[in-house]
């Protein structure tokens, strides 16, 4: 009943480096906090239900009219609220994915369809995901970079894509929450179509770029008035808190943040994949601030001893026992999560040679 | 497209005393504010999704098993998972009450019957009520004390609606947000029947209780097990912030400034009904922290220039112009409430006499 099917649970688990969830190395900004602090005196009031300041910024960040704009009670709520205006009967989603994005729809009543992504391919998407696309589909769902993968869509398919989703009057959902980790972030969104193409909404949240998951607060994008009209209609009116708009108002204005940030996630990420390698790892080509991987069995378990907890995948479509999702974080944390990987991997080693000692 | 049917909204009318939305008078209370303040430094992380620390508090303050309960993003969050995980086909709400009742219902396609309160009652819930709960209805929507007139259902009568209720196998939600600044909320409430009758849902806020609106808090209570895993299934993992939690959890041990609230709601409502009745408005008998009042039209417009704003209720269903909602506030406040209108009433009366001077 409880839904315990993500990473970061740090409730469960106090005390522990958290690899389980992705958010940016660097912390919360230290300007969030003190806005977020700041406002705490004017919760006696209800939140503005037009988001004003909030709006405001994020249109002038993200060069779109303010009209666009959808924000949510982090980016998982704008999920529910498309998914709930939407109300579509076929949907098409990567295996594996996220998996709210199928939470939401089947709890809309949604049937919900699964392309498999290959690991032959790295689990990257190819070419023939436009033949998945059919025309009795009400949407298609891609997440760009995917989580738990990190693998970015080609800018060329993306295209194709687009001009296939157009043409068979299929809409496109593209998650771009990852996508400032990325080294190049302009060139994998699809902003650029906004205008043109009503049928694309773009999901984008504050929770990664600020590592503020726990003040909730995400957003999306799309040019079809009339959709973002029922998804007001589908939530409350006041779903974005004070402390949420205020610090996400400011937080927007963090771009050297974002920028450092995403320097320090290009060099550990080289570091943790090359370190993974190194001790067997069979390592995905990520573009994201989390790394993802596969090893032996058990592996989430095994790093618990030692003040460390990952993303265990088994609970993914597509995917089995032995696939996990590591974040990318500051260099001693990782150094700390390579040598704790590295015991695991010596004491199967010496496990190994024990029984076949035994044998003879 | 964007809704503002609402009280509240400070931010389009800045540095008025707001009389228009209806919080707990005496402010948040100070642990409310600092136990949010302190959690800022934990948002890096996601919020809790079993909320395990603030449903043990909750359970304890209210008395029932943990089980029973359903946080929401505020009180509102909760009206709209309750009619997105029930999806009824049919609604019996009152007119007037509260808007949200019938925007969350008619959002998932819902038909809403009216059941008009007549002002010749006090707009007092009366038997034939339950003549109107008919075996087509999936649910009735009940507000204790109603919204926007803090008239509250007697006791003897809400028993006879909930054994109709059962008998003809219609759900009955109760919203109870305003119950806590009753002289006799234990009298009031249908906690009691929670267990045996699981089709009974009671809707309770933070919000109002401890000036914490934007922060956004709410819970639902029920024994129907099922109905809660749907509505966990119809929202969002994450939907109470770290904030929220925390500042929730804090607030449960404030009972002394409940206590203090209500006595001070209690004398400052009378003597906002007797001042009232005394410019000669038609003053209806509320018992909550709010007081609903008839008078000459174009009210609202008139107080803005004083710094006051009051809730103008013509958007209501059966209420035209000329009626009015005003929050019970602080004594000066309150002064100045009934100075302003004593001022306006003043003009009135001059320009009635300037008028039929110069009819002679």
């Amino acid at each position: 009943m409880i839904k315990t099917v993500h990473g970061g649970d740090v409730y469960r688990h106090p005390g522990v480096i958290d690899f389980s969830s992705n958010m940016n190395p660097l912390g919360t900004p230290e300007r969030v906090i003190r806005e977020a602090q700041e406002s705490m005196t004017e919760i006696c009031h209800y939140p503005d239900v037009r988001q004003e300041q909030l709006i405001r910024a994020l249109s002038a960040y993200e060069k779109v009219p303010e009209e666009y704009l959808f924000c949510g009670n982090g980016a998982a709520e704008v999920i529910f609220a498309y998914a709930w205006a939407l109300q579509p009967k076929q949907a098409l989603i990567l295996a594996p994915t996220f998996a709210e994005y199928e939470q939401a729809l089947k709890s809309t009543g949604c049937a919900v369809r699964l392309y498999a992504l290959r690991e032959s391919d790295g689990y990257r998407l190819t070419r023939d995901f436009t033949e998945a696309i059919t025309e009795d589909l009400d949407v298609a769902v891609l997440c760009n970079p995917n989580n738990p993968t990190g693998i970015p869509v080609d800018p060329e398919l993306m295209r194709e894509v687009i001009r296939t989703c157009r043409s068979r009057g299929v809409r496109l959902f593209v998650d771009e929450c990852f996508q400032d980790f990325c080294d190049n972030p302009e060139r994998l969104t699809v902003r650029g179509y906004l205008e043109e193409e009503p049928e694309i909404f773009i999901l984008k949240a504050f929770t990664k770029r600020y590592a503020m998951a726990g003040l909730r607060l995400g957003y999306g994008m799309t040019s079809d008035a009339d959709l973002l009209s029922r998804m007001r209609s589908a939530v409350q009116p006041w779903n974005v808190s004070i402390p949420a708009q205020k610090a996400g108002t400011a937080a927007l204005h963090e771009e050297e943040y974002v920028e450092k940030a995403r320097a320090v996630v290009r060099r550990e990420r080289t570091y943790l994949k090359r370190s993974l390698k190194e001790l067997g790892f069979q390592v995905f080509d990520s573009c994201a601030n989390y790394i993802f991987f596969k090893g032996e069995e058990g592996l989430s378990e095994k790093l618990l001893p030692y003040g460390i907890m990952i993303r265990d995948c088994s609970n993914y479509h597509n995917l089995g026992n032995g696939y996990y999702r590591v974040a990318v974080r500051l260099h001693p944390d990782n150094e700390r999560l390579i040598e704790a990987l590295g015991m695991t991997r010596r004491m199967i080693e010496r496990r190994d040679t024990e029984t076949s000692d035994k044998r003879f």
